[in-house]
């Protein structure tokens, strides 16, 4: 049976193993501070988003039946009623042959159907305009709910909120919501040769600096790093010490001295305890090799080899996997940092015109070669396409565009 | 010379553009606590690390002259003298047909000049080892100063810390370290189509959203987010949100509304200062076009448009770069969100192993054909790989290496 453990596990073998660890609990925090935060619970629109026909252009609200024969030509002759002020009911109502002027995000008068756009427009000094383009009926409007409909699931459970997500959870009004907690890491450094980094180390002695990393990389995640000091190698000092951070923490990390003995020790402590299953020993990387994965009463310890790279490394590919699943993130779901990088095949040809940079918003679906990049609707003005992307690509200004079934490199948010 | 305003600048300008501002200040703080701060002095090695002979391996030292001629058919046999505890000093000397237990990390006694790999050695009954293969002279063994030299600058000015550069500095005891200030960032929102998230919009009305997206993506980059709240479409009143924003912030953000006229009065508000300077009136992006940059008495002045998507370009292309700028991020560094990831060639063979991932860390360099990632040294013991490294690379556990040239993806510390 020891030998089995001694098999190094690859980085989809840890994931597979570490999903057994449940996340940590939930908590109601405000919408503003969620940033880095899982969610617990599906957030639903508690109202139509925009809940008013608004316009999404600067011109004149009018009936499209009005204009629907007119051009350059045979303009056609609208009386000009009002105006919309931004931020007012429109408090007019458009009858056949009138118009109204809006600005963007002015809300639409009764009676209206599309706005025509300023430029094909021109205003009359005898309080009329003249309009030389049809407008298809609803052309230029975002109508009630076209943004998100009341009832609608906006953002789901177990996705990690970025900073655009904001904007639509307080677009709907969601001030509270229901997350994770942040998982609490404590950190418990091990061997006989380190003392801590504000003393001065006599022969023989270093002093240690991974845990003050392994802390700050757990912030980052939006982990609360425990630093819990310098235990000797000694297996009863070790136990106790693994003890006493199991009492507060949901998960403890070892990080590790460099001798072998200090490692054979951390395996021997993590062993002892009666309720302990070694998931881990041993990781197909170099280096970071000597990473062990043991759950104990439910909880994963982490025993992490002393080089500072190593460290880093096994943070990487065990720790990291840990404190996600614990946090509540759906495995489902693409998270990454923000601003990191995904390779996706682009579902559909995106045009694009040259001298301009165009930031397209995708939302990423696996099938069996990979990720694919969904583009999103290019409305600027819409939350959904916020809600509903996990990144972004951009087209550059010198390119005509990117063709169907190339790979695109997607920034996530 | 108006018309000169409404050229749109390309993401490449603005860089060029914003380079004027400067950092806002320094401070000094505690290490541990540095991740994410910008150095404003270069960090420098107090004393050797290490500062003693410290073996690299679990062996036995010796002196290598001794074993110069073993082999598994010819071992020399030594005798074994003692043992070095971790974290002391070694205690005994090692002379001619003698050897030393040591553990990896341990302190080399005097007169040792390598260690012999526990593998190669069988320890007899009657107290000695035999040994079966050769050593080098220091092979095995991190001399003094091998990762730092006393006075060897670590870390230069400039530089964005990342959670593996903490080990650096805790290494040489640099417990507080000189860095720039956070800039403070106010956001003041105009529109008066705009209500507080917390309120219920009225018809014509929308939740202000923008400004806690803003304030999220400020937080995230290391800057201090200060909400200033909704001003009205006035310019008197907008004249005054600036003002006041300008006495405590280092730089101002104007989340605009969605119409033209809103975005005219903010250009107009920013032009009425008598030390005013319009950088930059449109950027070459879809969205996020209509984006102004300011400077007033010196200090940035930015009008974003107010579609959410336009928004979160406008503060990719235009805000982060200031942000950073404030931040007295060295441009000549290579800097990204840690966890981002960049392009780079290869500049010499990395062979590697089947069977195993491999995290290789790179230095980035920039040559005229862009990034070149060189491989640093792979000693996993090493601080001075971390500190300087930009990042790493993952080779594949499926491949045999990668070649010089090939294109590689670099994952930012």
């Amino acid at each position: 049976m020891k030998e089995a453990f001694f098999e190094t596990r690859t980085r989809q073998q840890v994931l597979d193993l570490v999903s057994r660890f449940r996340p940590v609990g939930t908590e109601t925090i405000a919408a503003g501070r969620a940033s880095g935060r899982v969610l617990s619970a599906d957030i639903t629109a508690s109202c139509d988003v925009p809940h008013f026909n608004r316009a999404t252009m600067d011109g004149y609200v009018v009936k499209a039946e009005d204009v629907s024969r007119c051009s350059p030509e045979t303009p056609v002759t609208l009386r000009l009623i009002g105006r919309v002020e931004m931020g007012q009911p429109a408090g007019c109502v458009v009858e056949r042959g009138t118009a109204v002027e809006v600005a963007t995000g002015a809300a639409l008068p009764d009676g209206a159907d599309a706005v025509v756009m300023l430029e094909y427009t021109e205003r009359l000094p005898d309080g009329t305009i003249s309009v030389t383009r049809p407008v298809a009926r609803y052309e230029n409007i975002a109508r009630t709910g076209a943004d998100f409909e009341k009832g609608h699931i906006i953002l789901r459970s177990g996705k990690r909120i970025a900073p655009k997500d904001v904007a639509a959870l307080l677009s709907v009004g969601a001030m509270k919501l229901d997350v994770y907690k942040k998982p609490v890491a404590a950190i418990i450094s091990t061997g006989d040769e380190l003392v801590p980094p504000e003393e001065k180390p006599g022969i023989g002695q270093i002093r240690e600096t991974n845990s003050a990393v392994l802390a700050a990389l757990i912030e980052r995640d939006s982990g609360v790093p425990v630093p819990a000091g310098i235990a000797q190698d000694e297996l009863s000092i070790l136990k106790k010490a693994i003890e006493q951070a199991m009492q507060s923490a949901d998960m403890v990390l070892m990080s590790g001295g460099s001798s072998v003995g200090a490692r054979d020790l951390t395996l021997t402590a993590l062993e002892s305890f009666h309720d302990s299953e070694i998931l881990v020993h041993g990781i197909a990387t170099r280096p970071g090799k000597p990473t062990i994965v043991a759950s104990i009463g439910g909880k994963p310890v982490i025993g992490l080899p002393g080089h500072p790279v190593s460290s880093l490394v096994s943070y990487e590919v065990v720790v990291k996997p840990i404190l996600d699943q614990l946090s509540g993130c759906s495995r489902g779901m693409v998270h990454g940092r923000s601003g990191s990088t995904v390779k996706a095949r682009l579902q559909r040809r995106l045009p694009a015109l040259v001298g301009r940079d165009e930031y397209v918003r995708v939302r990423l679906e696996r099938d069996e070669n990979g990720l694919v990049a969904i583009p999103l609707e290019r409305s600027s003005w819409a939350m959904s396409t916020l809600a509903d992307a996990d990144g972004w690509i951009l087209v550059d200004m010198n390119t005509e565009g990117i063709e169907a079934a190339d790979e695109v490199e997607v920034t996530l948010f």
